[in-house]
């Protein structure tokens, strides 16, 4: 998707060959427009497939997900990185590492929301090793509900989150592949042309 | 807001005198297109005031503060409740105590996102005892910025959050105003007629 990769080009900070900060416009700050337009892009891309709901990780998976979710007209669930006092249901969950935190969280998702009828559309900031990806599809499959896709905004290619997920049969649709860091420079992949339906 | 306090009244589960759970829609499961109403009436309320940030709290305030600035044609920025290896910059941070969560959080902005130049509206779900918005308060005097004004989803009127924020001039928009919480019974408060415009 071109005007993200524009974004990145302009506002991405490569702090390392692995750390990508984009925090003016996705991880801290959020460039609505972009949101919009990207979950818009999402929708049509996971279009006529019978998505239910869709299911991202707080925080920063909600507002492109949110407008994702409008656009396909189902509802969106965030699911939860700590247990609230007024979360005391049942409760689906599993375990993910993050890299870019150093700590390992129990994400979890209300049993109420998800059920063996739902087929769910994942939306993520994300994709590197696919630890956090892998935790939503343990939660969603816990639930008995199906997997439409993934739908990932940045996906770092170098990693091998993607190419697991894809050998194992998922459609993950990245709407910026890069294909190396090195501190001060992003590259993106050709490969991404496959995806750049829209 | 007629169709929040319609949707409180038919999904929101009063636990006890002073925990109100709106999972279904807000918290947790979020309802999209209620968000985008709830978006355009605070930016609707808060038109013409030289908004230049809307900011949130991290995770619920974000649906709703992301339609806002849409709206506004801003930037959002939500702040976090914890520190992110990608976030290693200046940090503006308060303290703020959670009762629903029995927990402190120091909430923090990058430096680089709010200077004297800005004039910010904050939008938040709930407002009860204020610690929220006050840590956001303080973070946003630490910058140098001014605010608009405060939008807020839930005000549980019963608590003085609001009462303290309104006596020291700040001007605070609640949908909607609950008077009176007990368990299983939701009763809004007269007062929010005049906030009624919309």
């Amino acid at each position: 998707m071109e005007n993200l990769k524009k974004k990145i080009k302009q506002e991405g900070i490569a702090l390392s060959d692995s750390v990508l900060k984009v925090d003016t416009f996705l991880n801290h700050q959020v460039d609505p427009q972009l949101m919009k337009e990207i979950g818009e892009v999402f929708a049509n891309r996971f279009a006529n497939l019978g998505v239910t709901k869709v299911v991202t990780l707080e925080s920063s998976g909600i507002a492109p997900a949110v407008f994702t979710a409008l656009t396909l007209n189902v509802p969106l669930i965030f699911a939860r990185k700590k247990k609230s006092l007024t979360l005391n249901e049942d409760l689906l969950t599993a375990d993910v590492y993050s890299y870019t935190k150093q700590e390992s969280n129990t994400i979890s998702i209300s049993s109420k929301f998800l059920s063996e009828q739902d087929h769910v559309l994942l939306i993520d900031d994300f994709l590197a090793n696919g630890q956090a990806a892998e935790g939503l599809l343990e939660v969603v499959t816990k639930a008995g509900a199906t997997t439409a896709g993934i739908g990932i905004l940045i996906e770092k290619a170098f990693q091998d989150g993607g190419k697991r997920l894809r050998e194992k049969g998922y459609r993950v649709e990245s709407l910026a592949m890069i294909s190396e860091l090195e501190a001060g420079k992003v590259t993106f992949t050709e490969e991404e042309i496959m995806y750049e339906s829209i």
